[in-house]
């Protein structure tokens, strides 16, 4: 094997590359990423086990002198291409155990290892595409991956669900106190019903951050492959049946609270500084309870009390209210930033129907996105 | 207690106050900021035992109502004010138990300390200052304080020390692996040998961080106060005598190599990517050896050599060379970067006189700033 190619063009797709990349493996050689070069093509893989990456590269600065294969140390290859600040990277096998990278006036002898070793990556043939664009897959996830659990309690509820029926794309997590979810139409496509691992979801979002086009999904049983300009980047789906979350979210609402966005934002901010930390419920995670009030006169009063260190109320000057008796809901502080850091809209609305009942949030902008709390009971 | 100040001029303030304010104390007072409200002044506190700070506001915005006193929660009430958003902020006493802090449409009940337990800090008289401008204290302090020594084997050596002698300031620091030194012309002014803690200097850079104009600098046995614009910034002083470092500089370098130091850091960073740590001699901190080879046709060579990943090699050519014979030296590549980084200069000269024997570095424009490393030996 020996290539020359374009430090940039090389960079790029590592980033993509390292999404896919273990630090750490029980399998040692999955710290590589391996090298398979072709007449004409240059192919780099990686895999945690959960996640493989493939990119082929074609680039018109790759050069190929020679074919082959290896298998390079990983993150310190990446390391080396980033810091190298020269145009070109040249990379040969010296022998079957160093790889020589040439660059301006460095070179470095890496110690490599056997592709014969590197486990076959099945990766979903292409055939039958959902084709969405990267925009919309982007906005997908943004919208719900925050609400996945993060515990290992219940492992269904750490992916997001994505149901197509009847071309109606339903996107939805929970981690059983709050849930999130989208509804998109797509073109006409085939039902499924998968879930997603929440970690190769925030992996795959790094991977197409600066993409702008479509992506190819294609499905099995227990993997997705989302494909697109040169690359493949796969994951492993969870195991089991998702709850139906169908009848959780309410469907009227006797309470109907419109709140500029960033105001509301801000306050609860600046209200959660004081409050007490729920560590009951979870102690992996510490809830903020803070409460709000809807009040006779029509005014919103966001508050909380801490025994320690003190009180904090603000008062929120709402764009519209439809509530015909007072109500006062408790709720982690936490759990309503994250819903409301997921619209676009600059008006929000809060939808209650009781005190001790989920409430809805929904934005003005943000069609077919719901984000659905569960309040605390406040003593 | 009764008072309406700018946010933002009491964000500034806070700033300064927040480096000598601990998150933890031993004293819970001292994690309160403490609060003396005169008739025309707001003074404002925080100690956490080496460092106290003490800022006088007369700001124009200031209106008080009330005179007093009181010790508030100290991070969290940073926070509050960091949050808010409005242009003015409201602190008002409601009894001794509780401060009211008002702005906009927020209100927070913070429980409060008793003022008469916050210990009394005795600040150096302002008699007889030393005055150097905050540029020359802040250089100083970046040139020398990264080369102090981090564990706990020899104390005095976790401190950077400031010698006057004859009016020629004298600022040293080493953990006997390296030293870094700086010398300055100063004003007429007593002969002193101080030794000021690293932590303290941190501190006292950020305090400075934004401030331009005279600093005024007073002495006791025991402490230092650096006295600017509004601010008292007073730190302890380390116990013991400073090792003598004069003859530990050589006079004369048979071999001075020079180079445009950017291009000699990220050699060097590179190159270290793959250098082994070196962990006998300091558990705490990994050094990475480096070799920097003067090879007898003139070129300069900078290489490591690593058993599990490889070896790394960069030829560096030099704007000047003097040398009879060829020489290897080893030495740690982060305490070469730490120096290299200390220079404003665009050109370095390195002025080796032997394998093992401490080399020098020195900037062309870099008057008076000399760093020295001791290599280690190669085998």
């Amino acid at each position: 094997m020996n290539i020359t190619i374009d430090r940039e063009v090389l960079l790029e797709n590592l980033n993509i590359i390292s999404r896919g990349l273990p630090s750490k493996s029980p399998m040692p050689i999955l710290t590589g990423i391996k090298f398979y070069v072709t007449e004409n093509d240059l192919f780099m893989t990686s895999s945690n086990t959960d996640i493989s990456v493939e990119v082929t590269i074609t680039d018109s600065s790759l050069q190929i002198v020679e074919a082959g294969s290896t298998v390079v140390p990983g993150r310190l290859f990446i390391d080396i291409i980033r810091k190298i600040n020269s145009k070109k990277v040249n990379l040969f096998l010296s022998d079957d155990k160093i790889l020589i990278v040439k660059a301006d006036r460095g070179e470095y002898k890496l110690h490599i290892m056997d592709p014969l070793n590197y486990p076959k990556i099945d990766f979903v043939p292409l055939e039958n595409p959902l084709t969405l664009h990267s925009d919309v897959l982007k906005s997908l996830i943004k919208e719900t991956v925050f609400a996945t659990a993060q515990t290992e309690k219940k492992p269904i509820l750490a992916g997001v669900n994505f149901v197509n029926s009847n071309n109606e794309l339903i996107v939805t997590a929970t981690d059983s106190f709050r849930l999130s979810q989208k509804i998109t139409n797509i073109r006409e496509y085939k039902d499924f019903n998968i879930t997603i691992p929440n970690k190769s979801l925030d992996e795959m979002l790094k991977a197409l951050d600066v993409y702008d086009g479509d992506v190819n999904l294609y499905f099995t049983q227990n993997r997705l492959l989302a494909q697109y300009r040169n690359v493949c980047f796969q994951t492993r789906l969870l195991d089991g049946s998702y709850p139906d979350t169908s009848r959780l979210i309410p469907d009227s609402f006797p309470i109907v609270v419109k709140f500029n966005k960033d105001e509301l934002v801000e306050a609860v901010e600046r209200v959660s500084l004081l409050s007490p930390r729920d560590k009951e419920r979870d102690k992996e995670i510490a809830y903020s309870i803070i409460k709000l009030s809807v009040r006779k006169d029509r005014t919103i009063e966001i508050s909380t009390n801490n025994t320690v260190y003190g009180d904090a109320r603000e008062e929120v000057i709402p764009t519209f209210v439809d509530a015909s008796n007072p109500i006062t809901i408790g709720f982690s502080s936490r759990y309503l930033l994250e819903a409301l850091k997921s619209f676009m809209s600059t008006e929000i609305s809060l939808n209650l129907t009781g005190e001790i009942r989920p409430f809805v949030i929904r934005g003005e902008k943000d069609v077919n996105l719901t984000q659905l709390i569960l309040p605390v009971r406040m003593d």
